[in-house]
């Protein structure tokens, strides 16, 4: 174990905070429930937008900026909405020096101050569909937080789109998990199962909510991402209609989707390890470092050619070159590794008279000599070996705790050990689904698309039932 | 001029409003003084912030994220940043269904929350510099707004350095200045005037704070970004100090700057025109639209080599190919004049068949002939000719537009007629500057860095005087 960081083993909770102060991504703020994302984890969630911005802007979506206060009669044109989100709003009654007419709440999330936009912007078929994303903050108030996790402000992204037709916000609602799903799993390296959310765990306002859930270390659930089709929920809520190709008056379709900064708290969760943070080469803001070991003398002849590789690799990749005298070998090392960076080049003069560098795996200590000649061809190898290597050790970690359960005292042992998901029928009651969360702590994660255990029995009620879902306890 | 936008010389004001809506770059917000950013809108604020963000980070800075909300008493802890800024707080005084023991207030700027943070960071000089910026949108309560250029929210960046001295602070607010002048002029096309601010209008809380002055086509001054140095002030509110090299203990010394989406709002009032907006290419979304012209069976042949030549420019460029076939090219030259693209392609039949095209310029109208062959080079030169045009163009308005006066009826009377920006010899006295300001609705732009005059008169008060400043009607 690595100094100031509790083992995972001997409290997890604790282990993951200390993994954040120790690798520095966020600090909490004098806010309660607030927090400071701290430049290195800012970096990280650069590296997240960058990804999904382009792959959001290759579908056609364009980012958009709509307003941080909310009329709070805005809210409650849509009755679930409201129920919602109203208990977790921050409320502004003052403005200016003076008390507003109106109280505004700021954005718990925009579908209302959107649609009232999309009732000016839509007439005709012609102006559909309209594909907009928004990177922004949000206040959803908490009392019990945890950084990245759950806090009362964070970072995200927000989609809403409007289409003419059903199955267009359908096919949209869709489309946007399956980005999700691609980039947790191409870019995060992790592996995610998609499905569809139960009625009572659905986005308020939704007709249908869905989503990809992960696995975490401690064997818990975390809900990665979340796409709505709001069928004419907001449109009616709105009155935002549209003249179809035949000249009639429709109600547009609607959907949402929506990534946070949680993502960084999935991240650390799912890879990192008592030795510190562990970031996928795809999304670690310094993929290699450098660092050089010397002593007097050797100091210019090691740091010059240190340079000279971290020149050539610069080309492609963000290398950082630790030249710092004030700090020895092993320290380095050890900061490095806290912080997670994949891939450490070692060079002493002994190397370099063989001209040979020292690589060093962070995900598995694994340690290779290699020539300066094939160093730019092995560090790309390498730098894809990691970042596979962390997706399958997920999964087969998933896997192991994956149990497919039809016994109620079973089922209820398994979550208490060792946890993880389970598999179980389940007949579509929302009383069942209440009942069993009220008795495990376990929530429905969702109805896997990928379901083909054909019938079974209720695991609480015993009656027919079509779906195995998942039930776990859940972040 | 164009069908819905009325003309600069018949309302200026309503011009610049037309302009945003023609070029769809943004609309008012249902809630009172708030914008939507449009996609278009939004597309040029990412090209700012690109290039800004770059600029940011090859001079050492790293991005972070600080709380939204903050607490009303930080905002007491220094006593001119309070006056400042609490009259234009929003304040929220409920959250979570309850009323909350403190009220926050949503950041007008982040000095307090950064500088309280900044106390838990600090301990020694190895711990400096710190160099963070923070891309945010702030809320700063407006009576009377305007689009872009005064909104209760608007985004924004801000900078916020901690160092170990005064030098290195001062150093730092001037590079900052400058960097923020090197992208006005490069990528705006933007001639700005970087002085200092008087004492009446410098920041509150800084010890200096610099700006950029732009002049607008209604000869008005715009502030285009500012860089404060803020001395000790915060570090003595917040009580953060530092051990430096003799182990002494000494308060931190600051700065902060920031440009904001107002910056937006100066892009239109400096180059657009009464056909619509005009952007200069390097922040263009879209910098080149190609129109196909082809009537009945000639659509195919003009298509496909419309398609090939985007395909040959968009390694280079954004390129919009306008394929729609529900418009006319007419119609088509419009909209896309309207949204300010700086240079149009267009390709008929007669033109394919000399295997040739048309170029035809916003900023100034001129059409050439082009051989397909030479298109990829001349599509190039005539960018850099566009921006380098609206850059003279602005500049030969400015200076035309400039007056030195040493007269106060004279100074008066060209405020009047034509207005512009006037230089002259100012004792140095807030009182003169009060009066004047009173008198003549001008305000003191800057004290010009570049000074070369000697010695004078005040213009008010005739006493003597050391510097020629700038005074301005402004935004």
């Amino acid at each position: 174990m690595s100094e100031g960081i509790t083992p995972r083993e001997e409290d997890y909770s604790r282990w993951y905070t200390d993994i954040i102060a120790a690798a520095e991504l966020a600090d909490y703020a004098p806010v309660k429930g607030c927090m400071v994302i701290r430049p290195y984890g800012y970096a990280v969630w650069e590296n997240i937008q960058r990804a999904l911005d382009q792959m959001f802007k290759e579908t056609g979506h364009q980012n958009a900026y709509f307003p941080l206060l909310i009329p709070e009669s805005f809210l409650k044109k849509e009755a679930e909405h409201v129920e919602g989100f109203a208990p977790q709003c921050a409320v502004v009654t003052h403005g200016g020096g003076k008390e507003l007419e109106e109280p505004l709440v700021i954005r718990p999330t925009s579908e209302t101050i959107i649609w009232s936009m999309f009732r000016k912007w839509i007439m005709s078929y012609r102006d559909l569909p309209i594909l907009i994303n928004q990177w922004c903050n949000v206040v959803r108030w908490e009392m019990r937080t945890r950084l990245f996790l759950r806090t009362s402000e964070f970072l995200w992204q927000e989609g809403h789109t409007a289409h003419a037709t059903a199955e267009e916000a359908e096919h949209e609602a869709r489309q946007m998990l399956g980005i999700y799903q691609k980039f947790a799993e191409e870019y995060m390296a992790l592996p995610v199962i998609p499905g569809q959310k139960s009625e009572r765990e659905k986005f308020a306002g939704a007709v249908r909510t869905y989503g990809i859930e992960a696995m975490m270390q401690d064997r818990k659930a975390l809900q990665a991402g979340t796409s709505h089709n709001l069928g004419q929920n907001f449109a009616r809520a709105f009155d935002v209609t549209f003249q179809d190709e035949s000249g009639k008056q429709e109600y547009v379709w609607a959907t949402s989707w929506g990534v946070s900064t949680r993502l960084i708290g999935a991240l650390i969760m799912a890879h990192s390890d008592d030795q510190g943070l562990v970031i996928p080469p795809r999304l670690a803001p310094i993929p290699v470092v450098i660092i050089p070991i010397y002593q007097g003398p050797e100091r210019e002849m090691v740091l010059a050619k240190a340079q000279q590789i971290a020149q050539q690799l610069k080309d492609c990749y963000q290398v950082k070159l630790d030249d710092r005298d004030q700090y020895r070998p092993g320290w380095k090392f050890n900061e490095w590794e806290r912080r997670g960076v994949p891939l450490r080049i070692e060079l002493g003069p002994k190397d370099l008279a063989k001209d040979q560098v020292v690589l060093v795996r962070r995900d598995n200590n694994a340690k290779e000599v290699v020539p300066i000649a094939a160093l730019q061809e092995r560090v790309k190898g390498l730098l894809e070996a990691i970042q596979h290597s962390l997706y399958d050790r997920a999964l087969q970690f998933r896997e192991k705790y994956s149990f497919y359960i039809d016994d109620y005292e079973e089922f209820k042992n398994t979550l208490d050990t060792p946890g993880g998901f389970i598999y179980t029928f389940w007949c579509g009651s929302s009383t069942c689904e209440e009942n069993i969360q009220e008795e495990t702590k376990a929530t429905l994660r969702c109805i896997p698309f990928q379901n083909e255990d054909g019938e079974g029995c209720c695991i609480y009620c015993k009656k027919k039932a079509h779906d195995r879902v998942i039930f776990a306890r859940a972040y």
